[in-house]
């Protein structure tokens, strides 16, 4: 159960297929757009930080020089499955080496057949290394022309970002030829180098066609029927963020690899590491091993493993949505995946907010508050890139004001939350004094200071805020914002004692420059003492302040329905409803287990399933329910929900999976294994399994390293 | 006096330099980039009609696939202005040929010197032919390599308009090869071929370099010292607009010239024609003469002269300003030089308004009015195109609302105006009769739907409106919308008398289809006498209601100044003073001359000249302002305007040349120099002549059709 595969082509799901065929090292990732083209794709590669402006919106990850461009030609007619005739189609990811390969048997408009083979991997052992090969077998005696490339001229949906700089035919140290292409983006300025390399079967002598901003590399080979011929395409790649000769480096990495076959047995033993820490084994359920693999691959193809000054944007790196923004998808949802699996890459996710706490600043200070106050929409510096406006879906001259970005503060204590969480499983306290702390004492600074004191109800309150639930926006005293400040107060007023007891000098140098006088922490204090939280006696929590007295609903009562109660409401009638996008207060349970009673979590799963849009609303909230299910002793129920979360991008249950990796989902596939099904919770003397697994489940085993330590957990169903 | 010439090269105004060296053909036009490119050139070719869709802006004209791109290398060593040494340059466009030349003399890093001799015009006498000649001549023995391609990955300014389809190496008729690339607009689906053919003085035989998108003819000469190489590159154009085949037809043009000479000698004869009809001769002042003759070249080549489904952008064809998309400019500024030189043209023009009145009917209908509405920006269709957003220029995240689409009805009486003007210089009742009339109804219609009785005052009025003077912005009662639509309702009704004496069946169906009951004519009878007018006793007119009550100012106060009145008092502020952007009650004696007196004129001629931004105001005011000193007999004054308007884009007075020609400044400076200086008025039973020619100028001569019959007029100055 490591593959993914297909063995059609379908013109109108290529899209899907495109982001579900992903491949990528944590530097880059290249959609699987086809080798030769097609028309209409979608092709791409995103590389980690290279963002570009964009109007509106700011700033977006610049869709990259394509270096995958590669063309077949059978007696001069070009291969391409938008003509001649598909006689066998095959393609798979293997997720156990991250290589793509797609096999296919083609008759040409004339009449030629061939049987072609392209492989492609993005090297996880030299992340500055792309390699393809391109197997032909002729069904006929004639030429076979090839045609590698690559090309400046992409654009990100129309919105062209790269300026041509230069190119050139080149010898490299060992006799070999490269070419090159150094592309620029037009605002940001960033450099980038595609070098190129072929290796070939039969003797290379290639053409080269120095056609401004997508050198060609061309050779004819005269073939005969049933001999193959393999070309190896390399390509190296390096801008100037990671250096300040990329040419030298795409040079250097381009050269290295003596063969493919070479190339990928360090592919293979990197990919093999990876999985030792992270692999997850489901029994009695294919769809559901596959999908939590899948869920983990994209992840780690996604997650910077060197570069702490770039996150992980919600789509990943595999597709044009949300231009490779990071969100609080990030702590809440992916996070947690590496925390438990890949501390090192953790620790950059975390380090990128630390990195960026200046822009954090500067954007409460903007709004008139203190301390920290994280981007909603977050890119290369940090500032706040959530776009104000966007296109009215119904009147595309029109625009609709875009609220997020100046109202949903909770991003600050998400932040936080995982911070701490971090440094609770990893229990790497010198990140944490170093770095950690602050992001704690800052974010709390925040929230003191954006809290109102309500006289006449003697409390504190949030007001004009938007939660996780989009489907209320801009409402007083969300719960999940309430309990996540107030816990992020007590927990950095907990933190600071850690530090003045452990790492002195470093609290002394805090209280000085977060100005954290006894003053401030006593309000600290008291805003979390006297937070408005909105409990009722019987323990169900309000989500916000006025949700009770909205119109109530039953969305049984929809049913069957295809689209999102949000657009059976309208933008403004879903104010007006109880339906929620997603479990906003069952996400506490979920965060902070031990501070509820199992009494406290029925009675508010109880209430809140029922008015769930679990089917057409955030793709965030599947796996939470299921994870709360588990805590219920619901498995089967939870089942629902995890299966719902994991089919998110392989079944495209949205219909969005074009746009990219749901990566919130993932995350919240493999969470909804581990804590849920799996049980998996922290205590203070170490961690524990409560075990939940669903009744055709045979087997659940899952790794995850605490405080250092590589831990197995292997679970086997009684029945 | 017929040519704009520059001798040296300089990187940083190349981008003015490009809207100068634009040539064109009234199909198309291409800016005055360089053949081999430069770094940061804005390299543009605009064919008229193909739009495409944009964000916001919604659509736009896109930057065609490029027919320049030509490279010529020496011994491997690439001819580019930003490498080696330029030891002579020359630019020179011949207005009376079209043909802009460029010759160079240029020593490569290594040290190889050539002569090179680039050529290109946009065939006046086949619209669909494009031709470029490049002469080299080595002054050493080697390899003289050249390139010479179509490329199809252009963009506007960031903006990805082109999918590319086919292209292809293939031979004409006679046995000479040409290369095609087929490029599709992305939104809109426009089909554009570019057909290459390469002639030379030595025989060819050259590589195609098959790279998709960017196919290639690449020919490498052995070159002698001192030994001329010429390459001819035609390039044939067609669209999907103007052919079903538009392949067969861009193969047809490219085919058929049989030199350079020939296709040269057909252009001047084309040329020669046109300045039979057009040519102004202004003796004693040579900057005069030429920016006249360079405001007619612009016009001239960016006039749609075989399709009436087009009009002329704000910016001609020869820049990105404005997107391609057309204003009141054409009807008020540029409609008249073609009414009076090229009737023909003109009738495309307004034949365009005539295609776009259902769009305007539906605009109308859209805010609850009756008639046509014109679109305040108009492109493809006729629908509104006016951005409702643009970005706010202190804070890119924020936009600012942009409100001319909503409340500039004066487009309307524009229109009808332009209409009724061609109708009294040509005399074409045919035209006029079949569709001119429709278009000056449906607009009285309009007009009297929009006005609001005041039963306290007994008038109609026109409320929150935005005037030519854009300083001030909605507005009640501007003047000029009034007396305009005053003047739109009693021509309709005119025309309704005409058109039951000359062709009562087509008074018949309009009064039908457009439901003009005698009801409906009694209210535009009562509109037209009971509108608000603000005139005071005197004969002062307020621009508009409450104008004289703003914050007086004297613009001679500020200056020396080098910005707007706009910029200097801000947004908000510009709107509580007097300080106006373009003389709006002027400009109503320059269109409706007879209406008024002498002393009307002097009196708010005195009172708003005081008040007007000449300088940094609009573009649209100078030459107004020249006609109208020019009826108060101070041809000096009016001269000091006038010049300002002929230098827009020669000198770039406002720095901002570089988006395109300032096109009512083009056609503002005709009409100042033969309706203020000619002092030429139509009357009753023809035209006269009331010249005030300024003190230097020795003689103007013009010529016009008036009524078919072609008019010169011939003024000396007696001094």
């Amino acid at each position: 159960m490591w593959t993914i595969s297909e063995n059609s082509f379908t013109a109108e799901t290529q899209r899907h297929k495109e982001t579900i065929f992903t491949i990528g090292n944590g530097y880059l990732s290249t959609r699987g757009a086809l080798e030769e083209g097609y028309p209409n794709e979608s092709r791409a590669t995103f590389v980690h930080g290279v963002f570009d402006d964009v109007p509106i919106a700011i700033t977006e990850l610049a869709n990259a020089p394509d270096w995958l461009s590669f063309n077949v030609l059978l007696n001069g007619e070009r291969f391409s499955l938008d003509s001649g005739t598909i006689l066998k189609f095959e393609r798979v990811l293997d997720l156990r080496t991250g290589v793509l390969t797609r096999t296919v048997r083609w008759k040409s408009p004339s009449g030629l057949i061939a049987a072609f083979k392209f492989e492609r991997f993005a090297s996880l052992a030299d992340e500055h290394l792309l390699c393809l090969r391109c197997v032909v077998t002729p069904e006929f005696d004639g030429a076979v022309e090839v045609r590698a490339a690559l090309n400046g001229n992409t654009d990100n949906e129309g919105l062209a970002h790269w300026r041509w700089m230069s190119q050139s035919q080149r010898d490299l140290d060992d006799g070999q030829q490269a070419v090159h292409l150094h592309s620029r983006t037009r605002m940001s300025g960033i450099d980038l180098i595609l070098a190129m390399r072929l290796c070939a079967s039969s003797p290379l002598q290639p053409d080269y066609w120095d056609v401004e901003s997508i050198p060609t590399l061309r050779q004819v080979f005269d073939a005969r029927r049933g001999e193959t011929i393999a070309v190896t395409k390399f390509v190296g790649v390096a801008t100037s963020r990671d250096s300040e000769s990329p040419l030298a480096l795409a040079l250097e990495r381009v050269a290295k690899p003596s063969s493919w076959e070479k190339a990928l047995e360090e592919q293979r033993q990197a990919w093999a590491e990876e999985w030792k820490r992270t692999d997850v084994t489901i029994e009695g359920d294919d769809e559901a091993q596959i999908a939590v693999r899948f869920s983990l691959f994209q992840l780690l193809i996604a997650a910077p493993r060197n570069d702490p000054r770039v996150n992980i944007g919600a789509k990943t790196l595999s597709g044009f949505g949300y231009r490779g923004h990071a969100f609080w998808d990030t702590e809440i949802y992916m996070l947690p995946v590496f925390t438990f699996t890949a501390p090192h890459v953790a620790r950059n996710l975390l380090e990128y907010r630390y990195l960026t706490l200046s822009a954090a600043r500067d954007k409460a200070r903007e709004y008139g508050y203190e301390g920290a106050w994280f981007a909603w929409e977050s890119a290369d510096t940090g500032e706040e890139v959530t776009p104000m406006w966007v296109p009215d879906f119904r009147d595309k001259r029109k625009l609709a004001r875009v609220w997020t970005g100046d109202h949903a503060i909770h991003i600050s204590a998400d932040v936080a939350f995982g911070t701490f969480q971090y440094w609770r499983v990893t229990g790497n306290d010198e990140w944490f004094s170093r770095q950690g702390a602050e992001l704690i004492l800052d974010t709390a600074k925040f929230f003191a200071s954006r809290a109102e004191w309500q006289e006449a109800r003697g409390c504190y309150a949030y007001s004009d805020v938007i939660g996780p639930d989009e489907y209320h926006d801009r409402v007083d005293n969300n719960l999940y914002t309430n309990r996540l400040a107030q816990w992020n107060l007590t927990t950095a007023l907990d933190v600071l004692e850690w530090l003045r007891t452990h790492h002195p000098e470093k609290a002394d140098d805090l209280i000085q420059s977060l100005d954290l006088s006894e003053a401030r922490l006593a309000k600290w204090r008291e805003v979390a003492e006297k937070i408005y939280l909105g409990v009722r006696p019987d323990g169900l929590m309000e989500q916000f302040e006025g949700y009770f007295k909205l119109k109530d609903v039953n969305l049984a009562d929809y049913e069957p329905r295809t689209k999102s109660m949000h657009e059976i409401f309208g933008f403004e009638g879903a104010n007006e409803y109880q339906a929620i996008k997603q479990p906003d207060v069952l996400m506490l349970f979920h965060m902070l287990r031990e501070d509820y009673s199992d009494e406290v979590i029925r009675v508010n799963y109880d209430y809140y399933n029922t008015r769930t849009d679990h089917t057409f609303g955030s793709s965030l909230g599947p796996s939470i329910q299921a994870i709360v299910a588990c805590m219920m002793g619901y498995p089967d129920d939870a089942y629902e929900h995890f299966i719902r979360a994991a089919r998110a991008d392989l079944r495209d249950v949205r219909g969005n999976a074009k746009d990219g990796i749901h990566a919130a989902s993932a995350g919240g596939t493999w969470q909804a294994v581990v804590f849920g099904f799996g049980g998996l919770r922290l205590t203070s003397s170490g961690w524990e399994a409560h075990p939940q697994l669903p009744k055709h489940w045979k087997r659940l085993s899952f790794r995850f390293i605490h405080r250092g330590e590589l831990q197995t957990v292997d679970l086997h169903n009684p029945k």
